[in-house]
């Protein structure tokens, strides 16, 4: 069963449209983080960019950029400096994320923390981390700085709840939806806002980027995890069903769970709290998740985050940055159907 | 063998003298560290009290007001939020630290992922390493957040250097003190001159006070190297001889291998590169390193230090605050012997 046929049509949207706009910038934000990420210590290099050149799709220090050009900058030195340290808070984050995870894959590569070990990728994610502070420090954008401070910490935050309620059936929507937002849609939401303050967009414009930012964070993540139970491993650029094998609570799941109370109380409790899941678990709770129209509501949520992304953009100027961030909070949601 | 008999009498020195100087400050360091170390998830504040409030001597945001208040400053808020945040640094790097060592005990405790676990160790590491960029932001002093951003750089490449070479008995005089430099001279380096900048000293003194801090943080360390075989456990705060059962490189070692070149070849290659270690090896390698002079040589390196930090302050204005950092750097060998 496809995911596709449960959800209504929705514009598809793309990503590409933006990322066009964006190149020039984009290989200038490139430059600065191959460049940053050098140091004298030879493996710190060589750990960064086995994670930093896989790349994916740059998102976030996209929305830096879109941010900034959208509001109509010209001169965007400070947000290609932003830009790239909002890439290097994220790749921290995620050599942190898979060290603490165990996760084996990252990006379609072997995981860091495989190859060189936890204790190095924990170190090489400081460093990166210091680097950003560094090169915030360079623009002078103190406010963006303490936009982009506040993020990392509100992420660490959101890292924590999660691994001491991933595994737990009873978690409720509401803290479902804190940790999505504090652990993805924070770094989606400060991209874009630090983009327009590092340029001196007004209040109103600024306000209105975090909030594009957010809620499509929160697209993004939902989606995702609709995929997991919902969509091909291509579409998702990993394994589906990974969230179920690793016990990991999302939105659909809970969903499911609530919908099936009385009836699959055994088998949830089994595979999610007893952690025994066998390869027929995850076709059943598929099964499950997607006849209870859990997949779908998670979708009909992801939309919602998707509409709300585009009407916080209805203060910045009609043009191509503007309709290029539309597509891409339609790409959010449509690329799971 | 006491090490004391080895070295010449130098001045003893003390801390009391600056804590006592600093002893309001740093009761308003100390609340805003326990204010901003809170957080919705309860985890965090739990497992940051634990490594916070073991606390130790807190030397460098000692260093970051003495600096503050040597220069002549009265309006010191920025400093108090300043020190606040070397201190979230200090303590961030040595969560991980442990994490990174699989170290058992930090400042007399079980070390926390012992506790909690290493990965909610590493966040709540990220945490308060997020959480002094907020600070800073706040001080708006962005030339002082700039020095601590580049140590935290510098401190992660000094980390993954000894963690790629801290076994190597090849490893050279030079390379063991960019080691030790970056890993904790720089720290003592930053605060100290970000305590100066931070109130608006002027380049003159702003240099001074990072020379102070660099030099003191070096004979600290070494005086520590020193320690671990030639003091008791009780001067160390930990396990006299913990270096050695971890096969840790230090200069001691070092300077004894080269002196016994020819003689304990086999003996060195078996218990630091092969890690075959016993407490009877550990007797052996004391005597060994005591014998040659490696302690003293290292416990004269330390004192040199000391002696550069003390004629570093020369710039400064006489007082109570330059003679507390004058008797603190003595008291970074003294107590060693």
């Amino acid at each position: 069963m496809d995911a596709a046929v449960l959800t209504a049509a929705r514009p598809r949207g793309d990503v590409e449209t933006l990322a066009r706009l964006a190149k020039g910038d984009m290989a200038a934000v490139d430059a600065l983080i191959l460049d940053r990420m050098q140091s004298q210590v030879p493996v710190i290099p060589l750990l960064a960019e086995h994670i930093v050149s896989a790349g994916g799709k740059r998102l976030r220090p996209l929305l830096t950029i879109a941010a900034a050009r959208a509001v109509g900058a010209t001169e965007v030195e400070n947000a290609l400096k932003l830009a790239a340290s909002v890439e290097f808070i994220h790749t921290a984050t995620l050599l942190h994320d898979d060290v603490v995870d165990g996760s084996e894959r990252r990006r379609g590569k072997v995981a860091a923390h495989l190859i060189w070990g936890s204790a190095t990728s924990v170190l090489v994610g400081d460093f990166l981390f210091a680097r950003a502070f560094e090169l915030m420090v360079e623009t002078g954008a103190i406010r963006a700085l303490g936009i982009l401070a506040q993020a990392s910490g509100v992420i660490a935050q959101g890292e924590v709840l999660q691994l001491t309620r991933a595994h737990d059936l009873n978690l409720d929507q509401e803290t479902y939806l804190r940790i999505i937002s504090a652990k993805t849609a924070e770094l989606f939401a400060a991209a874009a806002e630090a983009g327009a303050v590092g340029v001196g967009a007004d209040e109103r414009t600024t306000a209105a980027l975090r909030s594009y930012g957010l809620n499509l964070g929160l697209a993004f993540q939902l989606a995702d995890d609709a995929l997991d139970y919902g969509g091909s491993s291509e579409a998702l650029g990993k394994n589906a069903g990974d969230d179920f094998r690793e016990g990991k609570v999302t939105l659909p799941l809970l969903l499911a769970v609530a919908r099936t109370r009385g009836r699959e109380d055994a088998f949830w409790d089994r595979t999610i709290n007893g952690n025994q899941r066998t390869e027929d678990d995850f076709r059943r709770a598929r099964e499950l998740i997607i006849g209870t129209g859990a997949v779908s509501a998670t979708l009909d949520a992801a939309g919602d985050y998707a509409d709300a992304a585009k009407a916080a953009l209805k203060v910045l100027p009609r043009g191509d940055w503007r309709s290029a961030l539309e597509s891409l909070a339609d790409f959010a949601v449509s690329r799971a159907s």
